[in-house]
């Protein structure tokens, strides 16, 4: 229930970090690119079996270390229904390498639908008398901009599976003030989300103190950081923005508990481009992405140790 | 340029709405279901070719009576890779018979994802030297609680390849109020997000006075929808509600302008289970929703007319 088996994944790798899985062609290997494209000449096809060769790659070589891994919907999208095709073998892939699994997607809809999507991302669907998983993520982001009745098909789910959600409160871009610092009386519209997080999770609240309606909060705006996992003490983040986007370590230590617990920070395009900034071999790729995790981890986690310290 | 091709197709037909293609696969008939099942066994692959049978029958019979179909990505997901394959083909069949196609997404990300699901829905992605529309739909619903740079993407698109975006504003939910209709200031959540439309949407004005960039609107808010007509003078309307929503057609005819342009409105439901409502034979679906389509125009055509007589 809750977050428990993400927080025991985080507690036993000693890594509050997860892998951000968001490949653009651009970021494999081209000798892995052209061989599919030799296969499969330039085609979707290709395009994707390449990714799933990249994703693997980094997969076995990180799934030690980390927690989890995220992946990137619009990513496995952009390269139509093979791709589509991929995010599902990459998430069967991570999870039977023992990863928990966080489909990024943030999905929306009205009730109904939204039925829909968690059946799609979390549950399961029937076919005549068989029960499948179409995808069969541990977690899905989500936009509760529709509110609760978008929110409860997915609560169904959590409690049934013990699976979670992370619902967007206060994202990592540039822009994301424009509605969601904007106040309502007193209160800004992130704030206002993030309380709706603590409502919707109320019945799901794990044996850490978190329930399974996590928020997503990014690392680029450390005061709101800080300020939300005091207002929100039963919200488990998911934090992106650590790395390319220009979040440091530093001011991401505000998401976390007094217990080191209660935020998960992704990285992406950092690890999964390491190659290029060490400008090592490429065929060294998930080497080079296993390197950038473990200074990530120690990066995170001394950050973390010094904060305790200095309150002590 | 705007929605220019959308708002020439519905004088064309004479009918201002759109067919949901939110193919559950308990709407369609069990002699489809159990032909594919026969076929292929109780997999999601039995489910999609059930799915792309079923909507090839209805896109057959109201090709020419309707301007658009709006096909919700949901229901595709929701039966994996292969449902994804179908949303695909689905989309390409129907532009193979004229209509104007519409993805329900409702994606949101932040600048540099949303650029993967711009090129995913409604553009093209490289493999090598080869440019390939993964999905090729003529517009997408977003979700725009991330702010600008999460539009901007689209723009580009819009702009370059004559697509067009429709941004939640006014959901047709029931729990849609909980942050849409808060306050900041004076102003509700819905219209600050409508009054963000008219800027996106201000450089890609067509020759109906319409932009790129159109609005969602529930039909079951008609207050909120004649409201917003006035309020967003440039922002066409897609309106979702009608129908099995609980919105009637007088509720409605606030969405329309002085022209009786500015609007679409969605029905999904009472279309594909037509014939269940009628109690009709199940291999006449496609024929029921036939009939339904032309109840549907006639009744909003016929209060638009009404409307304008009582004003004249």
């Amino acid at each position: 229930m809750g977050f428990d088996r993400l927080i025991e994944r985080i507690e036993s790798t000693k890594n509050p970090t997860v892998v951000g899985l968001d490949p653009k062609l651009d970021y494999v290997p081209q000798y892995i690119v052209d061989k599919c494209i030799e296969k499969y000449g330039e085609t979707l096809k290709a395009a994707a079996k390449a990714i799933y060769i990249f994703n693997k790659g980094i997969i076995d070589e990180v799934c030690e270390l980390v927690p989890a891994v995220k992946l990137q919907a619009a990513y496995y999208e952009m390269y139509g229904f093979p791709g589509v095709k991929v995010l599902y073998k990459t998430i069967q892939y991570a999870k039977e390498k023992g990863l928990f699994v966080i489909t990024d997607g943030k999905r929306n809809d009205i009730g109904a639908t939204m039925e829909a999507y968690a059946a799609a991302h979390l549950g399961k669907v029937k076919v005549g008398n068989t029960e499948i998983e179409p995808f069969g993520a541990d977690s899905l982001t989500v936009n509760g901009y529709l509110g609760t009745d978008g929110i409860v098909p997915l609560l169904d789910i959590c409690k049934a599976d013990d699976k979670g959600i992370f619902v967007l409160a206060k994202t990592s871009n540039k822009s994301s003030g424009e509605l969601q610092d904007k106040l309502i009386g007193e209160t800004p519209v992130y704030a206002e989300m993030g309380d709706m997080c603590e409502k919707w999770g109320e019945d799901t609240i794990g044996k850490y103190g978190y329930s399974a309606v996590g928020a997503v909060v990014g690392a680029t705006y450390p005061s709101q950081l800080t300020e939300l996992r005091e207002r929100l003490p039963h919200t488990f983040f998911l934090v992106p923005g650590y790395g390319a986007q220009g979040g440091g370590a530093q001011g991401l230590v505000g998401a976390f508990d007094e217990n080191g617990r209660g935020a998960i920070v992704n990285s992406s395009r950092a690890i999964m481009c390491a190659y290029k900034a060490e400008g090592c071999d490429a065929q060294d790729y998930a080497k080079a992405a296993r390197r950038e995790v473990i200074r990530m981890r120690d990066d995170i986690n001394s950050a973390i140790a010094n904060t305790k310290e200095e309150s002590n």
